[in-house]
């Protein structure tokens, strides 16, 4: 009996991987996202009913897909340790909730419009582009610290010169800071330093300062994920052609390219000495 | 008389290649965006005329010149299998059509301003910058949709939550899809944030959040373009580099293993100096 | 009597490359924009009269300052042959035509203010800067057409359809590209776009295409000037490295170093087959 | 007893460089950081003046710190070499300032603010971005100079065509700069140059000329940083490549004469196969 379990998990698997289920599951995720955009316009009462009922059909629909997968996958817990079925998991959860009072039913509807999300966990091109985004944030970790010690300064600079002058602007170092991702997107930054320039003549050292460091800490930050990009490139070409195990004539070409590429480098090294 | 229709459309196909006649159309193209553009200003009713007949003129002359090159190429099908041959002929024929009823004035004026488009299909170097143009887009088709899904959301988001606070920038999601867009361009956002703040302290969180993922998006976009040509830049110049003598890769492995032990007794007889 | 004349032609031209003479040119100049900005200013009648008597005296200084050099060079016609000379020149002479009545007071003051790119032409660095800028002009010429082209397109349908909403904006094609240039640049263009969206509900086809065709394009003009840029830089570091005459070991060394580092692309291409 | 005064002051580096001492100093920072933030906002009397002995406990803390350091390292001159410790030595010094008249109140709280600057020179990785960021500023030099040249003349002809229309704008050549910063930052451009459209039809030549300036130095300038950092960094992985045994010049050349032998035997083992 425990093989039969195991043969119908296997089928179950296979079923679950296959070309028709997924496209269903996806076709399924956009209906989902048309009825969260739907109810953004005014419905007539008949339509409004049926999108309820087309709701708890596609929440019913993702718990057994969710179900289903987890069956396929032995009903272990290891399920779990991969990150986009944790992530379904959640979101699958939470639209479970039962959120029907009338406080919670704007949190029940904002949870719903996550469930679109599920596109990108289901989708590999979209699952990649994530997982590459998601790498490249540590690298910026530093920089976006950097641009944070720099915003906080100009925002108590700020909020302590500008406060009496517009405080709606300039009344708190949280209210400054806001003030200056303003400036930074140039969204009419003139006329915030305007007011500041009536009382003092030489606010625009403060401004100008500010978007020149902004500019230049941006671009070097730029700068720095094409290099990133670029060299991660390079590293998974190189890595791609496995140096150890040269088992065919196309590999050993590769390599012995790469070692006369190396030694071409080392030749114009020495020739700089 | 066979042979007499070849070489009738071999010396027509010449003719129709020679740098004259191409200048001569694009004569024609250039005074054909000259009297669109004059025909938005207001102008006496004989120069009315005057351009309503050139206009007359100018679709027989591309008639012609279409008919010309199609005969030149013998007259087959195969013509329309060129993209640019197609989109001229579009052109061409949609200009043909007897649109001078009183609905349809605006829609053939608007029609006709496309045929400027034709300069594109003549100059080599504006197709190859189109053709480039083209190629880069499916590169980009997953992050664009990765852009749409992520816009989707928040405008879910944004009309569910601040709908009532502003109608007109957030009423339904495509309305609001817009608004994100104006957003998206930094263009008086921070207007369109205080509206929120009033009603919601931390609106900021939504606006800042996704002023920083599209940002986040777009540059990353950006980098894999610059990526993208470059390895392309790098394999056409690769496949250019002429391989003369050396027709079969055996050969060719034995020139280059000649050429290092060469290399490396230069290398041996320097060392030595 | 002619050898006397050339020595003197000879010590002309070692002094008048010299750092002081140099220095000197250049203090003149700074003096001389100083002067231009100070006139912007409200001043007391004798600082404007000292001005004047500054200017003047400028004129000379300039007039003499190429009178030596033309003398040093020998006098000869070749002199104009450098572009930067006949640029120095064309400044010297516009500041010596007698534009002194009313109507071209103005015409003077905007033609001295020119004066200040001789500092451009005097600054080694600025004029390799410049050279570097103009040399990537035509490279960017077509994409500069495609663009002209795009807006000119772009600029006809908005006329033809929007003139009559806000002829201010669209009233013409020359207009129409002026507020385009505007939308492109972003300033308040969902201004420009509710107008139009009132009349025509799909009005935002028009300016999002605009716009994306616009970044897209851009884009690719960047990334052009990018590798373009980088291609020129590694063909100046190959040509620097003379191939024919290697008659240092160094020389030798680099070469034998592009050799290997071209049979390393070979090797890695016929891998590639 | 030297020999004891020396011990102390290495257990006193140790202890100076270890990770709790720093982790220390680092909470003090942030502690400041939070204090001179929460001074912005309307607090309490007793907050108020918990939160000045809690400042003054700080620059007590970092003049210690400071001290140890110094003793730490011998108590030598040579400590103020490191651009970093007399940057924490001038911020430590100027807050010991004895500012609480009523006139220096003001002053003394934006000094106070420059303290958060310490944790750049604490944290390593944000120190290497900042040097790195000081390296770049001399190769932006000349471009600088060239485009302050470019705003300078556009500023003097933009005051003596304009500064009639509005004073507020180009009254002279500082305010026509501020202007033109902010033209070339897109801030309402329109609007500055729409006033000008009125008087000067032609005028559009000067702002769109001048947009398209600024954004082609400015693109030159980026792709100048870009090249550059590229440089920088495949030098520094070259000179990082160790080359172990060889220990002359000669030795290295006969290993790569000898690799490259091997390689090309390889390579006509391949060949026969």
């Amino acid at each position: 009996m425990q093989s039969a379990v195991i043969q119908f998990s296997q089928t179950l698997e296979r079923w679950v991987a296959s070309r028709g289920f997924q496209g269903a599951v996806i076709a399924v995720i956009v209906l989902s996202a048309l009825s969260i955009g739907a109810k953004t316009y005014q419905l007539p009462a008949w339509l409004e009913q049926t999108l309820a009922l087309l709701d708890g059909a596609i929440t019913v629909f993702f718990a057994l897909e969710l179900t289903l997968r987890l069956v396929a996958h032995g009903g272990r817990l290891s399920f779990f340790k991969n990150g986009w079925n944790l992530f379904d998991t959640v979101i699958v959860l939470v639209s479970l909730l039962p959120l029907s009072s009338a406080d919670t039913v704007l949190l029940a509807r904002l949870l719903r419009i996550f469930r679109v999300l599920r596109l990108v966990s289901l989708v590999p091109e979209l699952r990649h582009l994530i997982n590459a985004l998601i790498k490249s944030i540590p690298k910026m970790g530093y920089i976006a610290l950097l641009m944070f010690v720099f915003f906080y300064i100009y925002a108590a600079l700020g909020s302590t010169l500008f406060a009496e002058l517009e405080p709606r602007l300039w009344q708190d170092v949280s209210v400054a800071m806001l003030t200056l991702f303003r400036v930074a997107t140039f969204d009419d930054w003139n006329n915030v330093m305007y007011v500041t320039l009536e009382a003092y003549p030489l606010a625009w050292i403060y401004f100008i300062s500010f978007i020149f460091l902004n500019a230049f800490i941006f671009l070097n930050m730029m700068v720095g994920v094409i290099l990133d990009v670029m060299t991660q490139e390079t590293q998974e070409a190189t890595e791609a052609t496995p140096l150890a195990t040269a088992d065919s004539k196309e590999q050993e070409l590769a390599q012995i390219s790469q070692e006369m590429a190396r030694l071409s480098q080392r030749l114009a090294q020495l020739q700089q000495r």
